[in-house]
């Protein structure tokens, strides 16, 4: 009786070919003195997704970027999936080995990685099986000569004429790979299926409040829950895209002026670094709207963006959850509050986006819902087209996490009577540094490899600049003598640097009756009575 | 590998729950003094879903409403498919015979009927095998004693307690069939499913700018394309419905006002009746944004309405594409167009929206493309998530209208270098006059360009010289006096003589409930028995 019409895949490769449809001659990606309109854009995913095509990539294949918010790294975000094949962006920041795991565990089959980050690839190259082709994107990094392979735009050149467009065969199929820490040492592959990917740009749309004329700065990295989906959603609305290779506020305020940004994402950390520059004298960001996460926006930090005209939105989600799924949507009440009122309103991680429905809970242990007293905590629970579809090739972890049937986000949350949810604390073991996860098991994995180490714990603690920062307490083996100093560079050595601990002490561990650390004593010391910290979209 | 929790249909219904979740006590809808709050709305939907299944309805049964835009129609947006049933909004306009048609095609097993319509259902009441139930909306008209069953709020009240939510099988299942007059005589049942509307409710709440402070006035019926989805969009971004259950510019216009309305749809002809009246005087509609479709607004209306502050957006589609299918979406170049190119620019359909990707296209008779050169007539063709699932119990004309895997909308067009159609007519409505082909669209384009015409509408009439030439149907402006030579010179001077109508009379022109030019009416007294049809989204 349906007619076979219907079969229209939500695929967010649909969001390009209509706005290059729609608005050819519009400016779809600025950098610099750089433009692609809508229509060089969509031919410039379409060569590379011939050049892929050619290069022997095929339905399902995976594809990593190594690049930063430049125009090729947006174009990686529609070329892989216009032939069905999977793109894994990788976190720029991470260390030689991390990079390694995640090329290696996705399988990935080209690499695309700018030249900036060319020693990285160096040191890999030869440890990746899977790989058989290296394209370098040359932009603002010297050619790295010795490695092979073609450079990015001689790579987009090879591609043979006509469209290179294949659909996919169910709309559930797998178009990205995000690798996050999580709970574990090593780094998980979230799988994002185009649906989710595609619903999630429209919830986007539609809670930032994105039109047609919205210009987009990119702060937010895009290997982060690819750009928590704002890839796609500033595209799909014919929007323009201001990419910015590195976070720097004088430039994120003048290309503010200078191109008429409309919309931005965040941590608070980069909004502070924002009204804290000498450059946000006399700034006016009426226009402006903010999407936060990661923690949630002080009171000053809210009264120093709204005081120069920003909006500021908070939302709340996981690499597990395409980025933000809940948004602390404002409430006609709202309009009469006070400064303070307002900002205890915001602070709140708040209720689940338009496409996520009502796929959000606070569990107890047996997966019953809490009250909504405000007080009693529980875990936050997702599930529905906002939620990934597993751990790629990791059905151990896929079912654990989905135990239940409900997406255990590890955050611990009170709910409030309006529905509300206020994040207290998460997953123990994490510590967000500047924005970015770090598992505490791989740093106490790592510590422990070294000779000298017979036993290390390792916590967040209070740090000004980074919100929190990874502390080791390490018990030595009987007579080795080590520094803090040498477990920092052993670190470093190991993993990204950001993830090395800037403290370490030694002595004994505080431990339960059968043996196990207790984490809490030693946050207690360290933390007193401050606020502990919480997590937001994309932290990795 | 993919886990079962994506499993989250697509399906309006969803919307209501988040609103309810979210919004609680905030307005959902308005009716004169009455007001229902989102979780009053939410509760009568459940009691409406939890009393049909009481009354034996189940997944699949069809459920017809007679109803005018007051709440009880929009709870009849949600109750039914809450338990995956379907719903039947017949356009309370319609003569007893059609109605009769529809009950018994649609085989609807309950009839919610508003006390206004008593005789028809008193008329019809016994030739009515499938209805096992009639239930009475009293609201400004007596009860009628003499038809049996409970009145609604009665019906609500007999409820069982709790909740009685169904999920659908698919989200492809039918969850509404709207019941359209077509080319031929007997309506056929346009069925759409839950994903469609879903996303098309969506894509109105991004191309229209709803958001969560939106009240959108009840202009346009709820019968019509289940009020081109605007009923499901408001609700899922938690606006406030303002209905009305007349249309009355007087009304229209005070409502605005009172209620700070943002959002309204209607036909031209409901913004002339609106500029029109002298309740218009002084009225200051800017925050109003209106979409409009049927017929594309000419210059004075779009002068008139914007004069007054309102945003105009020209919209098209049909039944068939669950309303509107196509966006005049605005462009950078227009800022600086003069009022007489932005009219121009204006006045044509337009491209897809959002959620319709690229599903349209202008085709000749063997399904390729027409050029696009503005010039070369082809037939709207679309597909996609934005177009019905097929017409109810009628292969044969489901085939026929998909014939070559495109819906066929019958509807005449040029294709424009920029990608935007430019309906010319209906295939019915080009008049052929000595071998050439005349728009009756242009026609009246150019007449409502004459001080003295408020409204007109051209049809061909048979000549024994020229096999047809345009006739034009005058509505003077109040005090103009006008002659028909008058007309026709003024023709003469701006386009082609042949194209000029030969004859021209003055008077009131039939209409729709949309406001719609009843063109068949006009044919009928000319030709006899020859019926045709112009059609946009909605027309019956």
């Amino acid at each position: 009786m349906h007619n076979e019409v219907w079969n229209d895949h939500l695929n967010p490769v649909a969001f390009l070919e209509r706005s290059s449809f729609v608005y050819p001659d519009k400016p779809a990606v600025v950098y610099g003195s750089l433009t692609y309109t809508y229509a060089q854009l969509h031919e410039r995913v379409n060569r590379l997704a011939g050049a892929l095509r050619n290069a022997g990539v095929v339905k399902g294949d995976r594809v990593a970027f190594i690049v930063p918010n430049i125009p090729a790294m947006l174009e990686g975000h529609f070329g892989p999936m216009a032939i069905g094949a999977v793109l894994v962006a990788v976190n720029t920041r991470l260390a030689t080995r991390e990079v390694e795991h995640i090329i290696n565990h996705s399988g990935a089959k080209i690499i695309v990685f700018d030249s900036e980050y060319a020693s990285t690839i160096r040191d890999l190259k030869d440890k990746l099986p899977n790989v058989t082709l290296l394209v370098q994107v040359v932009d603002t990094s010297p050619h790295a000569d010795d490695i092979p392979g073609p450079d990015y735009e001689t790579f987009l050149a090879s591609a043979p004429e006509g469209q290179h467009r294949e659909q996919l065969d169910s709309e559930l199929d797998t178009i990205a790979i995000n690798y996050t820490s999580g709970t574990t040492g090593l780094p998980k592959g979230v799988q994002y299926h185009a649906r989710g990917a595609y619903l999630a740009a429209m919830g986007e749309i539609i809670e930032s409040g994105l039109n047609w004329r919205s210009k987009y700065l990119w702060t937010l990295p895009m290997f982060h829950c690819n750009g928590w989906c704002f890839t796609w959603a500033v595209t799909g609305i014919g929007g323009t895209h201001i990419c910015l290779r590195r976070v720097d506020p004088i430039d994120i305020l003048s290309l503010i002026t200078e191109q008429g940004v409309t919309h931005m994402c965040g941590a608070p950390t980069v909004l502070i670094s924002m009204y804290s520059s000498p450059a946000a004298e006399g700034q006016d960001l009426r226009g402006l709207t903010i999407v936060t996460a990661g923690a949630p926006p002080a009171p000053v930090v809210l009264r120093a963006m709204e005081s120069m005209g920003a909006t500021v939105l908070h939302a709340y989600g996981l690499t597990e959850t395409y980025g933000p799924h809940t948004m602390c949507e404002p409430q006609l009440e709202w309009d009469s509050y006070s400064p303070t009122e307002m900002a205890l309103a915001k602070s709140r991680q708040g209720v689940p986006y338009i496409q996520a429905h009502t796929g959000m809970r606070v569990v107890d242990e047996r997966m019953q819902d809490v009250p909504l007293d405000g007080q009693t905590l529980g875990e936050v629970a997702m599930r529905g087209n906002n939620v990934m579809s597993g751990y790629y090739n990791d059905i151990e972890n896929t079912n654990k996490s989905f135990a239940g049937g409900w997406f255990h986000s590890g955050d611990l949350a009170v709910w409030h009577s309006n529905g509300y949810i206020e994040l207290k604390d998460r997953a123990k073991d994490i510590i967000i540094s500047g924005g970015e996860n770090i598992s505490s098991q791989e740093v106490e994995k790592t510590i422990m490899e070294h000779p000298g180490v017979l036993e290390v714990s390792v916590i967040g603690v209070p740090d000004d600049k980074w919100g929190e920062v990874p502390k080791a307490f390490v018990v030595s083996r009987d007579g080795a003598s080590i520094t803090a100093d040498e477990i920092i560079s052993f670190c470093q050595d190991r993993i990204a640097r950001f993830k090395a601990p800037k403290h370490v002490t030694f002595g004994n561990l505080p431990k339960t009756a059968t043996g196990k650390v207790q984490k809490y004593i030693l946050r207690n010391q360290e933390w007193g009575n401050q606020q502990t910290r919480i997590q937001g979209p994309g932290a990795k």
